[in-house]
């Protein structure tokens, strides 16, 4: 039996970290062959470019395509998305897959949903029927739409999914392969590598081994304009409350310089020798990082998942998860900086509790299993 | 108080027609400013071209976008769509509408609802929530989930969108604006124009005027390889029941050179001089060509719609339109010439009844009216 | 010693014939790597694919770029050039060659010599330093002033190409490989193949074997919106010979749609029996078919370059070839159909004489043999 | 008689700056109307928009073109520029313009020449004819082959221009409109305003007005990988001089990310207090700024152009400007500390001379008028 040629479209740093076990399982089986398509800003070194990482993990890249248009607007993420279907369709045109999988909701996924849809290949979705605010929730739903297997990380989504009108026998609860990862910190959870000499970064910080402040804080799309204030809230927290922070950079999204702008701007005006600046981490690294932290503060969806799994107390700013099944490690603030600095208070006193709602650290081999055994075709009709 | 500005992208000749009566009322509603763009395959003189019709009928073009890609195949549809969003994302940019207008579900009104919801302004669909079989089926559903504020055609379409997760508050059974143009033209139905003089064409068809039929067959995008063969058993279908036949040429679907082919072919090697070739027909002159026929022949939109509208009888070949709610002038038949021939007899003989599932005559009104008064916003979450 | 990878960009069936005997050549050559990129009207099958003459003349096709957008008018090929850019640039950066090769002076070769030289790949240019009206020249002079290498056809060419501040180094006389073609068809000249088995087409010629004319007109993109008058006088002209005709379709230029209808609205309004119509012939075919012919009417360059070669009479019709270097086998004569019929019976009287100026038959070999020993860079500066 | 429509693309800052006097004379022209149209990185906030300035000096701008792809390699300035073809042929289809103007030599005004030229628009080439290293040199000369007016600004360069092979009628000495600002600041130099309240940016300089330099360094696309090593250097020379600098962010050529790099990196590991670090300066400002400074270090064209009209000391490093005239202001030096630090310190100590090679100050009324003038056409021939 000849094998399925699967051809998954990485788009974005944190996009592979979370699906990199289901790739492996993708590799690894018998029955599957992975064609790796690395697009956008996971080729882009100003967000920490995620090729190096692929790389020394062990995976051919077949395919890289350039398509981020710079520029601080939406318009920009428009013509991307554009200009990924453009450059996907001559990919998939080259490359023939059997099927093509796209993973969660960052809007350039909306370019490998279409330009598999549109020639005819089977399309899997992967983390779909979650829910949000943002410009995801709507790319979401209509990816679901344009799918015609879903490998959904929840029951509550698989429930969704269906209800949309999806045909029950094509959507699957495998979980979300990011607690894969998860659950192998969980296991080893020791922090054993040299921070600084493995990801550089800036700053000063010091005696961060008594207990530390994790950061992740992306611009809204729908709230571009205000995501200079929104980061410059948390960055004033944060300065009052003078604990040891590690602080990442945001992703690629519009509004990511007015971020970008509101770190730098409050690193010239004030005295932050307590917070140190990464640019990114390797998945697993930033995993441990985080088990170890005293809480994670920020809109990053690894609060609501890994961390969930992990039981790290997460403060979860703005509406950027809001509608997404959360666990009990999370307390949900405004952008306020006093409310911020009592919320991170609260969480750092909580007790920790593990939660498996996103999975039970086997997601990755139970995607590339459906994968492998799923007749999938690429017409569909409305169940209603 | 200020007019809403109202951007409405019109993509194919097909699509002007059926929109045409809401295009008049919301360029006549005192809250609503009209910007008319116009797109791929409206702006080709291959498929007769939209624009002549538009500036006859006194609409202004705010301005054009040629996108389309040659070639027989889906990725040029693909492509289409991607320079679709990158050119319409600089329309958007230019004219700042307060929303947008995506019409029914054609490949490339996915580049409308993309780059409008990705810039943060209201997507207004029209047509969602029908039921189809072809690549239709995803791009309409999936538009939905990227859209604001639903103006459907039927009542079960209502039902769906509002299943589908979207607020009900969102979704308002307008009718279908080609309704309305059918409703004018029932109440004077005659040939009231010179249709060679008008309409060009090639052919020596004779005494048409004792009764004949109209062919209108499309190209379906998920079996574009077999558009050749299936074409072919309509031809001979016509070329044997002999009677007077106006046929009109394909859209620019994939597969129209298919479609394109195989009647350029038969015509080389067939006497049919029983049959004359459209290139296209202004839109209430072809209702009237139909109201006067003895059946329509194909799987064009119009017999689902405009003719249970007319009750003019319609033969519906394969699977382009099934799904869709019908009235009761409707035969089905598949790709078989003898069964075509079978079902042609079959329609002629049916009595004609007069249905009004897709709308009662007032849906344009009904679509600026509701345009105007609903607050629209550009976020949204599932219902569920 | 390592293979030099010489990639080689292909985008229109007269192209792919002129190039064909370099391909071979580099393809053969121990020092050179073939890669093949096919592009542009070469794989439209509206134009007459070049793809299945490229596989069964046992090249293998590296990549395709499907770029073409559809349109009557030049905006279209303004964005052709511009999406074979951003295209190319994809698969350079995939294929990763050592030198790029760009043929002739065709509108689209210009995303060859951007995305090459933009890209600092050394870009070898063929058939650079010719004179002629049209876009082309432009498009012509400019690529010289992009590319590192010059091989070029005739003597005059090379002087030009020097004058124009290009390094003498670098600039070689390597014959026009289609002479080489013209050369093989010399030595054997007979029409060996069944005209109508091989190449289909429609007409009703007859009695062909006592002498027939050849036309092949292209439309002139400086103007374009002439090209129907002009087709039309050629058209009359031939009509009124009644000669027996071998006429063959237009490329893909801006305007090539008037040309098209041109000749189509001509078939169904005149009895045009003695016209045979073929879409495409392979290179060596069409020679033939052009050495067994009374004379070749048109503006295509076959006239000027293989013609001279082969001895075969020519009108030249139009700007489309002035300027460029030509034998003694021309007639010069513009749009008007009693001079176009006047010159086809000078033509088809003259006496034939071979004529060297395009080449001595062994251009491929020498291009190929440049290719390897010239040391190309990427850099380079005007020489006054 | 109707105004000629004239389209001015812009595409960078500096860019806008140089061409300022003309757009402001074929603005008040009175046979001549000015359709203005910002592109590429004039619209990007990173690198200073020009946009404020524009509409500052009270232009009105007609049409917007985002077309920059992020990343750090020439693939990206290669899809640029494709994709600046696709937008501006849709500009240049909206504004009908006249005649299009594109200014000098940087990769991305290859798309104003090529979308121009294509649709047959006449396209006017200003800075012409002028001699460096980098892919610049072969962007200006091909663009000079597309264009049909050329206002070069220097004797030389005219020469240069004729030796191509245009037509002497069509090519005019009319200066660099640069000069026509410094024209402007030689009568009034007096800096009048407050460097960092007005424009910024950081760094803790002290006493400046003592005496300071200024440094302006672009990455050079030809050798981009180097650009980091490159910047070093001078960061080096600089440091150790401790003399007061005002430092400029250089531009968006692939490779200022290593260049920028460069710069924070150093910034973050040494003490610097003597540099100033400013993103981008209004064009007379900057003038003045250098008029007064002790010397321009690095490799802008300012230092060629406006510094010898100046009589401003320059020290030239590296490749980029080779072969461009200048005059007895510069000292020419190669990327290595030691010796940059002696051309500073020999730069320093010159005696100031003024030179008028590259205009007197008229060239913006000189090229308004020449474009009014000049009956421009769309087709050309080498003149040998």
């Amino acid at each position: 039996m000849s094998l399925k040629n699967i051809c998954v479209v990485v788009t974005a740093r944190p996009s592979y970290s979370r699906i990199k076990t289901a790739l492996t399982a993708i590799k690894n089986h018998p029955q599957l062959n992975l064609l790796l398509v690395v697009a956008a800003s996971a080729l882009l070194d100003r967000y920490g470019t995620a090729v190096k990482y692929i790389e020394e993990d062990g995976f051919k890249i077949d395919a890289k395509v350039f398509n981020v248009l710079e520029g601080e607007n939406l318009t920009a993420q428009a013509k991307t998305t554009g200009l990924g279907i453009i450059e996907l369709a001559s990919v998939f045109e080259q490359l023939k897959p059997d099927a093509v999988v796209t993973v969660a909701d960052r809007f350039e996924t909306m370019s490998t949903a279409i330009a598999a849809s549109y020639m005819n290949l089977p399309l899997i979705h992967i983390q779909g029927g979650e829910v949000t605010g943002n410009i995801d929730e709507k790319v979401r739903h209509a990816i679901t739409k344009l799918a015609d297997l879903h490998l959904v990380a929840t029951e509550k989504a698989k429930e969704r999914v269906i209800k949309m009108g999806e045909d029950p026998n094509m959507v699957f609860n495998t979980g979300c392969p990011s607690i894969d990862l998860a659950d192998m910190v969980l296991k080893n959870p020791k922090i054993d590598f040299d921070l600084f000499k493995q990801y550089g970064g800036v700053g000063k910080i010091k005696n961060w081994e008594q207990g530390y402040l994790v950061v992740l804080q992306h611009p809204v799309t729908t709230e571009y304009q205000k995501s200079r204030v929104q980061i410059e809230e948390t960055l004033h927290a944060i300065y009052e409350l003078n604990i040891p922070t590690f602080w990442f950079w945001p992703n690629v999204d519009a509004g990511s310089d007015g971020t970008s702008k509101g770190i730098r701007s409050f690193r010239e005006n004030h005295n932050i020798d307590h917070i140190h600046f990464f640019k990114n981490m390797e998945g697993k690294d930033f995993l441990k990082l985080l088990y170890n932290s005293k809480c994670l503060i920020g809109n990053s969806s690894a609060g609501i998942r890994e961390c969930s799994y992990l039981g790290v107390p997460v403060v979860n700013i703005g509406s950027r998860q809001s509608g997404r099944e959360r666990g009990q490690n999370i307390v949900d603030v405004e952008h306020n900086r006093d409310k911020i600095k009592g919320a991170i208070n609260q969480a750092i006193s909580m007790v920790r509790k593990h939660d498996d709602i996103y999975g039970d650290g086997q997601s990755g081999d139970e995607i590339a299993q459906k994968i492998a055994q799923i007749q999938i075709g690429y017409t569909k009709r409305l169940t209603y």
